[in-house]
């Protein structure tokens, strides 16, 4: 501690996006921070007195004039975002875990796996074509789901997917079990994806998850399933994902759909060939949009604690990259 | 009991729609019926012996030449297409209560209730105009999903959607309550629509139910709610909606979207000007396919149980019509 202050640590929103609007952020943590000054990057000099730093795609240059930082804040729920800004002060970095946003993205993940395993997609065309026919329908206990990042995300949508009847397998790096899924680890990724049928993505992005999803790992899915063919839905991050083999697997049908929030490249350029490759859900990043009156409450209890001297919690390891 | 017999009393398919493949229903009888004579209704007089009767839009003159029936199974969930039918045998009317259907049901409901809740159309249309653009995302909490008819189907995905986080109130005629929710009943449909963002028909077809979904109704629903306008969505009978002013409420705006799985008339005429409503998704009445062998295998334990002389479950009363 940095002994008794008149008031409390200023609070800095420090983001390098051209078309983002700090307003309802700094509305939403006044309401939750009452008395203690909500900085934006513009305010100079004074900007340099924060002691927390909310961040996303952070300048590391102006992470280094905060002279009193002493915690950094990722607004959304990867940090690859931070952590590829290069050297950074050596301070705690929180990750966001809200059920604000743990939620949403739970409700995209059922959504889309929904959307494939009730054959959205046939039954649009066939719309299209006034053509009433029913087609044969799996049921989800039929279909396995397999979930790649099973941390608090990939749990909290793996349970809701099992409520409703679908076979969730996990796969994460730890392998460290889950009560109630079977979870694969780094050395059983094959026999995991020999029985996914729904591949979902929630993956941070690391140096081992770039470029993961591949022509190859998109081979060893269960070809054969009852849907006539795997689905791949990410919603991690574009970058762990091979857009040009994603759009050919697609094109000749060894992938029979796929839904994308994330792409490696943001936002999508207009004239991208996925814009217009068959059978593929485009979202534009908004699988769990943060909630600014939702994730303020959990980093105003954050600080609140941090400041009556008990650990930050959801640390982020950056030997690990999450 | 008619006493001691040599054989267990057959079974009858009766079914009268010409595009009806018994196939795969005498298949599965016979597994779980095993030495039960399983006929169909092209088996002439050998036929009239049948103690059971499972039955699709059954032709009355056929059921009253069964001189030796003791009960009625319908092989679908709702029960208008037998009672519709005229005078009837005077035995036990049985639904099918089965937990492949109710699981079917409450996947359609989820996925279309998400469809709506995540705007699906607008990004649909975003994705055919290359057009990155995130959008007001509401959270579920602030939704509230109407379930009309909330019986074991209604309550089962009324659950599934209260674990997503939507808020879930339940009409029924008896508004007999149901633990977790609030449930309103026939006197108090008025506010139950009042607080309704996503309307959900589950409804069976009675004569209290034909044409209740039309104009008025659907003007009683919240106008001003966080999506920018009610939905509704059937998957009830198609008889409980008046579709011409259910195309007016999408063209007009007043509703922001539907989704219909059943209609007045089925198959859907390939004119019917519902397949060019916008904001609409038509399936061909495959919210809750009747499984073979899911539905098979409740209706053996339920002859079963009654030869063993306990009573049938889930009987319908023919004066309520459900």
């Amino acid at each position: 501690m940095s002994g008794a202050r008149s008031r409390p640590g200023a609070v800095l929103l420090e983001v390098s996006e051209s078309d983002w609007d700090p307003g309802p952020w700094v509305r939403a943590l006044k309401k939750v921070l009452p008395g203690r000054r909500v900085l934006t990057d513009g305010e100079g000099l004074e900007a340099n007195d924060a002691v927390y730093a909310l961040v996303w795609k952070p300048s590391a240059e102006r992470l280094k004039r905060l002279h009193s930082l002493r915690a950094i804040f990722s607004l959304g729920a990867g940090v690859d975002h931070i952590l590829d800004v290069g050297s950074l002060p050596d301070v705690p970095i929180v990750r966001i875990v809200a059920d604000d946003l743990t939620a949403r993205m739970t409700e995209y993940v059922v959504w889309q796996v929904l959307h494939h395993h009730r054959q959205a997609f046939a039954y649009a065309a066939q719309h299209q074509a006034h053509d009433w026919r029913g087609r044969e329908q799996p049921a989800a206990a039929e279909v396995t789901v397999g979930v790649m990042g099973f941390g608090t995300l990939g749990q909290h949508a793996g349970q809701r997917l099992s409520s409703l009847g679908f076979r969730v397998v996990g796969w994460r790096r730890s392998a460290a079990p889950v009560a109630g899924f079977t979870v694969y680890g780094s050395d059983n990724l094959g026999a995991f994806l020999a029985e996914t049928d729904i591949l979902v993505s929630l993956l941070p992005l690391t140096p081992q998850t770039r470029g993961m999803v591949d022509r190859d790992l998109l081979a060893r899915l269960r070809p054969d399933g009852p849907l006539g063919g795997p689905v791949f839905i990410n919603a991690g991050r574009g970058g762990t994902q091979v857009e040009a083999d994603i759009i050919d697997a697609l094109r000749q049908g060894s992938l029979l759909g796929a839904s994308l929030d994330v792409f490696a490249k943001e936002p999508l350029p207009p004239g991208d060939p996925l814009w217009t490759t068959p059978r593929l859900v485009i979202t534009p990043h908004v699988a769990a949009a943060s909630d600014p009156d939702a994730l303020s409450s959990q980093i105003a209890e954050q600080i609140a604690a941090f400041e009556a001297g008990r650990p930050l919690i959801h640390l982020v390891d950056p030997q690990r990259g999450y």
